[in-house]
């Protein structure tokens, strides 16, 4: 099956995707609730955490592991892929190259958390495909506690988006990445703000479609993670929060089993 | 010496005030940054990690252990007592007396968060005192990214203080608890929120006050931990924003040296 692991439950954003992409898929999904968020700690620790995660899905038949988490893929994005035998995707390059296709100007926006944008990473990404390209970045630390605390449609979201997108809307963006996975939650009063003429590049959609993309050029892969297009839920906590925003973003009832990590 | 932990480093308002208090004390603080926060996690969850952190403390030379986190106090406060030898001071009950010391009309409120109110433990502690008393509680998850971000005089913070306290204003209350040791951080911003009226109860500085009623009492024991006045500070993540925040709550620099737990 195709192992998914987020800090949270942000990257379900990204079990949702999958499951639309990839609808006959087993999947096995782990979020580290017990040490979220991942976006306000150092790289160091982050890589750690990614470590563990990854072990604990591959110890449950996992076959493909999808990091659905940019702060980790920014903190062990490119370590990671060597260690293990599995293939293992990463958030980033995905949105990265999405943007650049779709971008005109190449203008380009991406926010983050403090530690994604702190490593520099999609700049970089973005820079070694097309060194012209201008790219601005924003932390954005506090949209992950208020899209889990589900204010998704609260005035005081609305101010915080617009201060932290003011920067971004001046530098007259056309392409802004949502480089977290619990941003497309607020993807609607991302685009209101930012304006209705910027694309936004949600990770989710673009990693998910990489994923497919992969699998149709290995079709004994695809074969082999493909049968009853069910989907296990582990976390490493579990509060009721955690069950109703989970809900939320899934739109049904899930059962998150609790495991010890 | 003083062993004193937080989930992270809102604990750094009771080194504060344990400082001004006791002058001479040594301490030892430890923040548990790489797992923090601890406000939106469960109590089981809450109580092993508390568990982890007196044992580092202890390891370190404490001889008297605070716990300087609101929702530790409310997970695990009552048994860590019975576990080990030394002292130890939990926040929760300090706030509670004093708060019946200087309310007039008994109708209280509290805020912390999600974990300490639901834990339900201020209410219980207030009417075993006195059952008469009306107890109000808010939880306001917010707060506690809001104050590390240092967010402190923004539109956006006095917006959602407000309509945190709302309901705690219409119930008029007359004393207010500051259940986590991370709100006197914003302590302007909620007493205006609030009324003027309204007497606020920091537990940090409750909590300082009644170990040294403790220490007071028992000279020996005062004598033990009373040396150089120097404190020591470890965490188990570092960032910059980390050091930025400790900085301005403890308004001068410190090291914060980075352990394993």
């Amino acid at each position: 099956m195709i192992g998914i692991f987020d800090s949270g439950i942000g990257g379900l954003t990204v079990v949702k995707a999958l499951t639309e992409h990839l609808p006959n898929c087993d999947m096995v999904y782990f979020g580290d609730t017990a040490r979220t968020p991942y976006g306000t700690k150092s790289p160091g620790i982050v890589a750690e955490y990614a470590l563990h995660d990854i072990e604990f899905l591959l110890h449950k038949g996992a076959k493909l592991i999808v990091l659905a988490c940019n702060t980790a893929s920014a903190a062990a994005g490119e370590n990671i892929r060597k260690k293990f035998d599995v293939p293992v995707f990463e958030v980033i390059s995905p949105a990265v190259e999405y943007s650049l296709r779709i971008s005109r100007k190449f203008r380009i926006g991406v926010i983050g958390t403090r530690a994604t944008v702190d490593s520099g990473i999609y700049e970089k990404k973005i820079r070694d495909i097309n060194p012209e390209a201008k790219v601005y970045t924003a932390a954005c630390p506090l949209l992950v506690p208020l899209a889990e605390e589900g204010w998704i449609k609260r005035p005081e979201t609305n101010m915080i988006v617009r201060k932290y997108l003011h920067p971004l809307k001046v530098r007259q963006i056309d392409t802004l990445i949502l480089g977290c996975t619990h941003y497309p939650i607020l993807k609607k009063t991302i685009q209101r703000k930012i304006g209705q003429r910027v694309k936004l590049v949600d990770s989710s959609l673009t990693m998910a479609q990489n994923v497919k993309t992969f699998l149709e050029k290995y079709p004994e892969k695809y074969q082999m993670l493909s049968k009853n297009g069910k989907t296990e839920f582990f976390v490493s906590d579990v509060t009721e929060q955690l069950e109703k925003t989970a809900r939320d973003i899934l739109r049904k009832r899930v059962r998150l089993e609790h495991v010890r990590v």
